[in-house]
């Protein structure tokens, strides 16, 4: 954790007021619920073998997730701006995890504890509401990528990533980026080279 | 749509009776309010192009969800018992799906409206309840399925599915199967044959 700098209040008052099911008078009653905060970048806020009871969402930043095979880093999803952060297997089954989550860059989270939101549901239900709309959102976009992943090449991935995330791109060394399009650093360099992307 | 060879509604009312948040004097209403569908193998519930506004849940049965790749089918999905159908990008943005699903054996469906979700979560609450964690439960296991198809080759993928999936096998034929784990057919029987499973 880390000192203010990124404004984390404002930024959460921001993110709420984009809902429309949360009336204008509850807004700062439920904001000074919702723990907010800010971690610096190479934070490991998730180790492997690890039990969780926390579930984030990223109000700035980026989170790598990866695993370690044969002792090598493989990066198996990221989380950027607006996107939950959560480990259902692991809570309900209360098994350990097998991922690591770090910051790629210097965030600034909501803290959910999954042991108390049913008390934070119960008074104001008004929040299960938005945190089913936030998992419905996240779950069908991950339905879509994991069905483009398997129907697609590395290439077709890394083409797809400069089309549409090329923010990515920006913010993760590639040598973190080539496991995420199913490939070593080294084909991830020949990709680029033969996309001229260089 | 079939008869009703397989039970459905003994099929529900069991499935229902599983939630201990559902007390039992509102169980046959609740029960009444949700329709189930039995489908012949090989009905087609989702085209690519369609707009949907329909989820199901398996009761009984299995779904394979694929896409047309140069015309070639490509198995993206499977669905079996005690598993949720949905494709929220498709609700939210009400734009076309890109998928086709298909069942792949006689299937006994819930059949859920979407646009008549919230009057039906109005109702009873509970039912916004359990969704939220047959969706939490789905959402937790694809997050895994999708972080090991990243860091594993088809030949443990293949590995994976005799081990924990070994219905799978029986129930989808080879050459569906082999896009599942992102390899042609004819890869397929070179890894059978190599771990001696033809």
């Amino acid at each position: 954790m880390t000192t203010n700098p990124l404004n984390s209040e404002n930024l959460l008052l921001a993110f709420l007021s984009e809902f429309k099911e949360i009336d204008a008078s509850q807004l700062s009653k439920i904001a000074s619920l919702i723990p907010v905060e800010c971690y610096e970048k190479g934070t490991v806020l998730i180790e492997e073998g690890s039990r969780v009871h926390h579930c984030y969402y990223v109000l700035k930043g980026c989170l790598r997730q990866y695993q370690l095979v044969d002792g090598i880093e493989k990066t198996t999803r990221l989380y950027v701006e607006r996107q939950p952060v959560a480990f259902f297997n692991a809570y309900t089954q209360q098994s350990p995890v097998d991922v690591f989550v770090e910051c790629a860059e210097d965030s600034v989270l909501i803290v959910g504890d999954v042991r108390s939101e049913t008390t934070m549901y119960e008074e104001f239900p008004v929040l299960q509401q938005i945190t089913r709309k936030m998992m419905e959102e996240d779950f069908g976009k991950m339905q879509e990528s994991f069905a483009k992943f398997i129907i697609s090449t590395p290439e077709q991935r890394y083409q797809d990533l400069l089309e549409k995330r090329p923010d990515l791109l920006q913010r993760i060394p590639q040598n973190q980026l080539a496991s995420y399009i199913g490939v070593t650093p080294e084909s991830l360099s020949h990709i680029r080279k033969r996309l001229g992307t260089r």
